[in-house]
């Protein structure tokens, strides 16, 4: 068991019941001993859902599986369902991998009512090791009889890895005239090994929204949330984001998500993906420093990313800050290397507030006590005026230390 | 200082004389203390020289410089001339590092005859420290009278910066009947550290052969050597790779690569030029195993080499290996991430001559004490066949250990 990350928060914040979901945990024993390692969610009939899935051209079966489930169509009166493991990925498992998929929508869909391909699954844990579908089923039963709108911290826990800490978040916002609730959970250590460290988020929410809109809304918001964290640059083989709307909250359900009933809503989802985005990062393998890269002044937004992803997963510039060093050369190494337009002579390179570059050479204050104190901090801010357009992108990430290397050398497959 | 690589060479080998070509070293201080910083290489004239630079968009005023300085004009009778310091890599300098160059370039003219446009300079060290040309250009007339052609090593020792040993490669060819040689002499460790490790090599020979003839084989084989390995993903500011042939052997100037009577000498090229590419990735900074990525089968050669480059750079196989552990299923995770064709089911994985992988699943023999003995070699071949076509791609990498963190973190600006 791993010590919990120094960037940790507090506590896992209190998440209060969405109405027209509820949900159970269990012990499985899929591969983890005395712990929860299961959780499954249940929606009422009615229950709109959209998701995202891993970019990876080697997808997991429960991946390939949920991406169909999410346009299946789903019985009247049936619940949604979702159902996510931990301890195996079920990934690169050949035939046995996709059998034990439709074994456990099949016997969701037995305990829980509803179609078998309409349930969602997730796994995550080790690669190569089938997943032995019963060990699910037959929990299933007494975890429906267990149900509990209240179980947030639980679930959360029930779905880690390698994971230091559970990771949730909450806020809430009006639709009409109406305050709905939106909840995340989510699991991730490492963007993303894919061993034990899956990143998988779950957004929940009271509110009436069509699934087209969510899945707008989510596919928006995910570009600058989950896909603008990463720990160490790999992409694991199940990731996924899910968000569900139960649609209890009395309104006209909406379906168009340009609706200005929805401009509260989506700040307070896009928090709630940022929030959870930015604990996992906080949970990053061996973490000390929490790192935002800012980049402006790109000649687009796709291009500040680039640059932005270019500086985040430098291991010379993550191994400089976790040596709390200054080291604004790196930054202009990755800028070049993002293979984007640059003018040296245009750029500016701030580190928290100190402009470190600026005019293509050496800024006075880039090096000093201020600059040497500021790098003490656990939180450092990267900042690239490229000095040519308007195009900007935000991109977080932690610093590369001995701790990465420790956990990922000394792992055995 | 640190230690020499533990997978370093047993000795520099032995580097004959190239006719036509001489060179000097000095101790020029411009960073180190007690040690050559300074070499300059003479062509004499007609000497024909090809080139290929780093492709990072933030190069040194020194690329800059060397990329026009090989289509500059050059007097009929004049000799060509090479100048490399290390210490500082004269990047990021604004105006001052442009300054410098040319002053450089000017001080080389006026001792060694012929024009300050067609000189050809690179600098390795840290970014930012603009270089002071006086401190060169003052060695210059001492140098001219201690040219020799048999400095060989020491001029692998001058380029030298956190390399752990200096590198030499050499081979000889038939050319119409006749034996030319080719040099060369690299420095890296690290593809490649902005600070202290940039990409060098110079190889030289006394064939005759035109500079368009030399360009076409140095991109061709420079694809293949240097363009394959990667220490950490980062790609200098300065990386330079210069081929020139001083064409005193006895022949009709060869000027087209097609000509068949080059057929040998491209062997010899390649072998040196790959040589030296094996000894950067050797001693990459930290390393401890020397791992041959092979990739076949792909849809192309280009599929291919972009899936052979997402394992080659993925830290967590490379963290893997130095904890000498088979683990496929981050293999699986690389080749999925590189967003090329994959069919899991047609997927076959090696590591030396065990099947880990087949068919989509695990293979029997990926565990057990064979692949448990081979991880612990100081080399590691990791074989992907795609199942797919005729692409493939080699590329070497070394794995990433603490002491790559210790190197990097520890490193202050």
């Amino acid at each position: 068991m791993l010590d919990t990350s120094p960037l940790a928060p507090d506590c896992f914040p209190d998440l209060p019941p969405v109405a027209g979901l509820d949900m159970a945990v269990s012990e499985a024993g899929i591969r983890y001993e005395g712990r929860a390692d299961l959780w499954v969610l249940r929606g009422q009939p009615g229950t709109e859902i959209a998701g995202v899935f891993t970019r990876n051209n080697a997808p997991g079966a429960p991946v390939i599986w949920s991406r169909r489930a999410l346009t299946a169509r789903v019985h009247r009166g049936a619940p949604r369902l979702i159902v996510v493991n931990s301890g195996t990925a079920n990934v690169f498992c050949g035939r046995k991998g996709v059998q034990a998929v439709c074994e456990t929508a099949q016997g969701l869909a037995d305990v829980f009512g509803g179609t078998p391909e309409s349930v969602l699954i997730s796994s995550t844990g080790i690669i190569g090791e089938p997943l032995d579908p019963s060990r699910i089923i037959h929990k299933l039963p007494e975890m429906k009889r267990g149900m509990s709108d209240n179980l947030w911290e639980a679930s959360a826990r029930a779905i880690m890895t390698t994971d230091t800490y559970p990771k949730g978040a909450t806020a809430t916002a009006d639709i009409c005239g109406r305050t709905v609730t939106i909840n995340g959970i989510a699991k991730g250590s490492g963007m993303i090994a894919p061993d034990m460290a899956t990143m998988l988020a779950y957004i929940v929410t009271d509110a009436a929204i069509g699934q087209d809109a969510l899945q707008t809304m989510l596919n928006e918001f995910n570009a600058t949330s989950f896909n603008a964290i990463t720990v160490d640059g790999d992409t694991s083989t199940s990731d996924t984001v899910l968000l569900v709307a139960s649609g209890t909250v009395g309104y006209d359900k909406i379906t168009d998500a340009a609706d200005p009933a929805l401009t509260d809503f989506k700040f307070a989802l896009s928090s709630v993906m940022l929030d959870l985005a930015h604990q996992i990062v906080r949970d990053g393998e061996g973490a000390s420093k929490f790192i935002t890269v800012n980049v402006a002044g790109a000649v687009s937004d796709q291009s500040a990313r680039a640059i932005a992803f270019s500086i985040a997963n430098s291991p010379l510039i993550k191994t400089a800050i976790a040596g709390e060093d200054a080291n604004w050369g790196r930054i202009v190494m990755a800028v070049g290397k993002a293979g984007e337009p640059v003018d040296q002579d245009l750029l500016t390179i701030k580190i928290g507030p100190y402009i470190l570059a600026a005019n293509g050479a050496l800024s006075e204050s880039c090096t000093g006590a201020g600059v040497e104190a500021y790098m003490k901090n656990a939180g450092i801010e990267l900042f690239c005026d490229m000095g040519l357009g308007k195009g900007c992108f935000t991109v977080w990430t932690c610093d590369l230390t001995r701790r990465y290397i420790d956990i990922n050398a000394d792992y055995k497959s």
